[in-house]
């Protein structure tokens, strides 16, 4: 197994992202391989300070560095040498099982669009959240703004997709899909919400429970939420925000806490042929720790292999 | 000026809402007249075991209540005799300047849409909420569930409606209107989103301030926020929600506690001749005393004139 890691992507690279790599080696007695894409003189400059254990890591030099606010598709295009590119050619190559970063969010999406096959069958990959929910549990969100605009079928692929994610990922047993919806019976809604209803209703893959409102995004209702990326990103910033107002309304609340979505470990690529994370910009290392345990597991789970399987 | 008020609408009707009524004459050197449509029997018991003075009010009968979960169009339709039809009717022949019910919002929406003639220019009339904001303002949401999918024409009308509601009922001056939307720049979002953009720029009766995001809902960034009544739908429900929880988790918080709904006075339909005010099914007496101030400000206000040529 090896994990590529952009060690040039985020607010505080490379630095957090070594101090990563470094809290999950030290953490595992078996880790897994992992390749560290970036500039090469800065790289081991750091891994030499920080001592890491070199019988894991291989340095992969990146001459250039695609920055936060570029252009996703020119950037990736025109910074062939980029640590995001690179990353990119070396998981389509078979020569990494798994891609990280905190870097540049579009073009990772339009690397794990492009340069990685989408699953067979597989309209459009997704995104998809975790959300904290008040009675302790977790539960996924998705789509949360890969695609703005959606087809009933698609909303049907994403329940798919995150309930394999929540079984084996998440380790939740049959979860519960609701659809996201203005009212509870069946009928409500927009036209996709409408549309989409019966296929939810006769899929076989899934535990279909029925709408979900608003009220119910944060309560134990349902593990798996479905919408269209428009609405799903709108209630991830807004979950984001909670964190922030509620630390400067000095709340103190084991809750409001969970919203700090820089301790999860990053949003992965659902319904692409291998795991590809990306992180919160603002990425440190505990994070960058945490990614490497998500694509740990998504490959020792085989993941993308379960979902192919409950998508055809 | 005289302002109906369906008794019989809400959880604790109609004891709550002649303790409202009581409470709203009370606090007024020289208040509204008030029609009071419900139990004849049961509402000259109430007014009298609670002094209410009886100058300024007028008990009209109704025989008929449209229950909370009875279908609003059938309803509406069989029940002649109920409250919330009666208030209507009396609404449309020019006896009663405002409605107000906390009952059956449904029936509501469609007396409010039938009975009652949509401003001039006006594609569909739309629904708000209150949002506190995070500073201490307040902000207007629209729409909020009444047209779940929407042409940008309607969402160039509601920055226009919110704008006028904003700037006489909430006091803000020129009001800042934001687009609800995933990213903050221009050309951002689903193909409603993308479409809505140049309208609002180029709208010459708003002070339009671009794109907000999902994390900008609660913040000071814009006080009227504009999108279709799914997404609205859901930030107004998962608002809602905070309180509960916040409450459960023993929060003790003067912000999370503004978002108890229950003390707002009820929602406006905007875009209609009339004011008509929705109230919450738990409304208690001072949710009834604020929906008649709101009432009375609608009309002392002139909103709907002003709207009206705010529109053509």
């Amino acid at each position: 197994m090896n994990i590529g890691i952009d060690m040039m992507g985020g607010d505080f690279a490379p630095l957090e992202a070594v101090k990563g790599v470094q809290l999950y080696l030290s953490g595992h007695n078996i880790p897994a391989k992992l390749t560290l894409i970036g500039n090469k003189e800065q790289l081991e400059k750091l891994v030499t300070e920080h001592k890491t254990p070199l019988e894991n890591i291989t340095i992969v030099h990146a001459e250039q560095i695609i920055g936060m606010h570029e252009h996703p598709t020119k950037a990736l295009k025109e910074k062939q040498q980029s640590s995001i590119a690179i990353g990119f050619q070396l998981l389509a190559s078979g020569k990494m099982d798994a891609f990280i970063s905190a870097g540049n969010t579009g073009a990772m999406l339009v690397g794990a669009l492009f340069s990685i096959k989408a699953l067979e069958g597989v309209i459009r990959p997704t995104i998809s959240s975790i959300i904290p929910k008040s009675e302790g549990g977790t539960g996924l969100l998705l789509d949360v703004g890969l695609n703005a605009d959606c087809k009933p079928e698609q909303l049907n692929q994403f329940a798919i997709m995150g309930t394999v994610y929540a079984k084996h990922i998440l380790g939740i047993e049959n979860p519960k899909v609701g659809l996201i919806n203005v009212g509870e019976e069946e009928g409500k809604g927009n036209l996709l919400a409408q549309a989409t209803y019966p296929l939810l209703k006769e899929n076989k893959h899934i535990n279909f429970i029925g709408n979900i409102e608003g009220r119910d995004v944060l309560l134990d209702k349902a593990d798996v939420m479905v919408c269209e990326g428009f609405t799903g990103n709108i209630i991830l910033k807004l979950a984001e925000s909670l964190y922030e107002i509620s630390n400067q309304k000095k709340v103190e609340s084991p809750y409001f806490e969970r919203f700090n979505f820089e301790n999860y470990g990053g949003t992965p690529v659902l319904g692409v042929a291998k795991p590809v994370i990306i992180g919160h910009g603002i990425s440190g290392s505990k994070a960058f720790m945490n990614m490497i345990h998500l694509a740990q597991l998504m490959i020792e789970k085989k993941l993308m292999e379960k979902m192919k399987e409950e998508l055809s």
